[in-house]
């Protein structure tokens, strides 16, 4: 018995050793198709600089979905189609400014945006004094009295100690979700806060700001880190500062749109799903190259690998373009939604790539044990090309809703130092993508997807 | 014995995993402090904007020796001096420029430079046909009968499927290298290399050319990758199509420079030197940001670390700004020679930084076996901080003359996606570089040098 396990153990190894060598030919094949031949790069710059900044509801994202579809169809995709979703409509609306009402006599402009899904002041803008808080304890502590009727400026710096930038996203981001109804709740009549950037520069930061119903809902903008610097300097001098802004901007009715699929039909268990995607949708300041252009380009590569390689995939391989991410997830739940509903099909696997055409470093799984573990066996083929982890901790969120299918959630893990200098701000621009940083993240993102299509999870 | 011995392996492993663990806090705290108050990201800002591009020999150069010295002191050396070396004083003159003669009956202008070292074509310049080869053996099959009076045109592409680019770099740097004399050795007059750039742009990438003194020395130049490629095609379409280029440099005779060394002293091991350093001429087409500013600029880091910390030194810590790593490596070659004959201290290990200011990923030694196993102890608790490995080769070209003294040499790797986007042309800039990368690989300069500090080799 013992001579035979032995003997079975050999032959497993053998041929786990054989599969190996060839994953890993496999693998150099793949990436030499990507670093020659990949189509990303030329896409991206069609999506920034032909499309542009695409914010749900927009003709810009209308041009996203059509011009997607288009690219998918030319790569090779089986089939390519729409899904509906409604999105919220925000916008940004022609004009939007601030100034320090008297700095030395003289009025002092800001770099400012208004914050995704605020409301505007009117025309008329609003005027009344600032109170610079750094926490929702120094908010608490000030109280009606001290807030009534001003601006609150909630400046919290990224914390530079963290080498995972996203971390200190996470702890400043919480000012800009709940920021301005905390500050509504003690009658504030507007909320400031400080750019979510890693570094000091001239540019605003927008994203979601979260109204919470019971308060009354106040304008909000972002300001860049150099003037909150600023500010925060002044109002140290001069007690009682004023400040003017403005913004038009407002929330229309949903509108309809959509997610951009495109699929190849899997040859051996065409009902088993593998998606992968990136958000389609961006914010309208910048061009959305980083957020997410590159991911939504990354994954597909995959369509175009597969058909100048000849692999034909055992599952069904589904390319999408999520609508929506940035102000309303619509389009990841509507997937999620749909995924949910349908007997036919089983979702195994969904890679987001949302972080950024940065170079690779990880993957982050949403399911450890047995499924990591049966997948760790190839991360030693994947570090040639840069990654070297295969962590727990991870997915995104347009994948996020297909949680519920059982379906195991993966992020791509690009290196993230430089991430918040461009996130959601005018310098997220095609320039700012390195060709080669991009193709290596979608080098191994190609090389995941190919090894959870051969062999299951 | 056997319990003995047992109980002394529970000692050890409960020593080294408290050591460990002190040390896990230690580099949290060194971290930390670059993150939050590192200079280095101010002074790169000084070295490319207010310094500026500084070949050996030239103003700049002088005045970089100036000001890096004027920079350690400020930091917190306890001493810093020169050590005199004589450099090659290569000018690039005033004028450059070059055209295809004839395309459409109109002169095409072409995007190129000078190589570093190479002789000029006199105010006249030259014009001749352009005999495009991809290979030496190209070169060789078209002999004299094919190459003599005309311009010989290396189109040899960095090669994308590379992963590591310098690997690329390495193969097609052979035809900037040699490419000019050997093309001399059958009558060419002039030389044009494609640019060792991994992007199709606009900017001519510079570099040494080495003469063969058994050839005529001819004028050689980079082209542009996007000219590279506009040539070879215009080459298909007519044969036999001129150009002419013109270059004022010249080769003065050697000046005088320094090294610039900075020294925090041992208090244990005084006698025990670790180098540290990156070099800090630069080419004349840019500022020197990637290559080397931000080696230099990261070395010095450790003086103001241990200085904030208050970190003592057990071996004495040498930071050291080579000059003229470009063309000539006179720098490198004078600290290797005064320590080969320095009977007084021991050089044990040496540290260079001159790949770029990009986020780490590993070291290279040049020392594998027991020391390197030694340190690789330490390699876990750099994960944290980017970087996964320590692996065999590396070093550096300024502290490889040190390998006569014995000591361990090493090189940090940084993410090489985006290097040759830059490497000697016009737009390696202050701003391509990234404050928190540059800050990130200074922290691990920062950890490697404690950890060979702290516990020797």
């Amino acid at each position: 018995m013992r001579r035979i396990t032995s003997l079975l153990l050999f032959i497993f190894s053998v041929i786990e050793l054989s599969a190996q060598t060839n994953d890993s030919a496999m693998f150099k094949r793949i990436s030499d198709d990507v670093f020659t031949n990949s189509k990303a790069y030329q896409n991206l710059w069609f999506l920034c600089k032909k499309v542009g900044p695409r914010l749900s509801g927009s003709p810009q994202a209308e041009k996203a979905v059509k011009e997607t579809f288009r690219m998918m169809k030319e790569l090779g995709a089986d089939t390519v189609y729409l899904q509906e979703c409604m999105v919220p409509h925000w916008v940004r609306g022609a004009k939007e400014n601030a100034f320090l009402v008297d700095v030395n006599g003289k009025p002092v402009n800001l770099n400012i945006c208004a914050l995704g899904n605020s409301v505007g002041t009117g025309k008329k803008g609003i005027k009344a004094e600032v109170v610079e808080v750094h926490s929702f304890k120094e908010l608490d502590e000030l109280g009606e009295k001290g807030v009534k009727g001003k601006i609150v400026f909630y400046n919290f710096p990224m914390n530079p100690t963290n080498v995972e930038t996203f971390r200190s996203y996470g702890e400043a981001g919480q000012y800009r979700g709940r920021g301005p109804s905390m500050a509504a709740k003690y009658g504030a009549i507007g909320a400031m806060v400080r750019s979510l950037a890693s570094n000091i520069d001239d540019y605003p930061h927008t994203g979601t700001t979260t109204y919470n119903d019971s308060f009354p809902k106040i304008p909000a903008i972002a300001v860049s880190t150099r003037h909150a610097e600023y500010i925060s300097n002044e109002l140290k001098k001069k007690k009682g500062l004023q400040m003017y802004f403005r913004t038009e901007c407002e929330m229309l009715p949903d509108a309809k749109s959509y997610n951009v699929i495109g699929e190849i039909k899997g040859t051996e268990f065409p009902n088993e799903i593998i998606t992968v995607g990136g958000h389609l949708d961006s914010w309208d300041l910048a061009e959305g190259a980083h957020d997410d252009g590159a991911g939504c380009i990354q994954s597909m590569e995959i369509i175009r690998v597969y058909k100048a390689l000849g692999i034909k995939p055992k599952r069904t391989i589904r390319v999408v373009m999520f609508m929506n991410e940035e102000n309303g997830l619509r389009g990841g739940k509507k997937y999620g939604e749909v995924a949910a509903a349908d007997k036919t099909n089983k979702y195994i696997f969904a890679l987001e790539s949302d972080a950024g055409g940065f170079t690779p470093r990880s993957f982050g799984f949403t399911i450890g044990g047995a499924p990591l573990q049966k997948l760790k066996n190839w991360e030693p083929l994947f570090k040639p090309y840069g990654v070297y982890e295969f962590a727990e901790g991870g997915g995104g969120a347009d994948i996020g809703p297909l949680k519920e299918t059982g379906a195991m959630l993966c992020g791509l893990r690009p290196d993230s130092q430089r991430y918040f200098d461009h996130h959601h701000a005018g310098n997220d621009v095609f320039e700012a993508v390195s060709k080669r940083e991009l193709e290596l993240g979608a080098v191994n993102m190609v090389l995941l997807l190919y090894v959870v299509d051969q062999y299951g999870l």
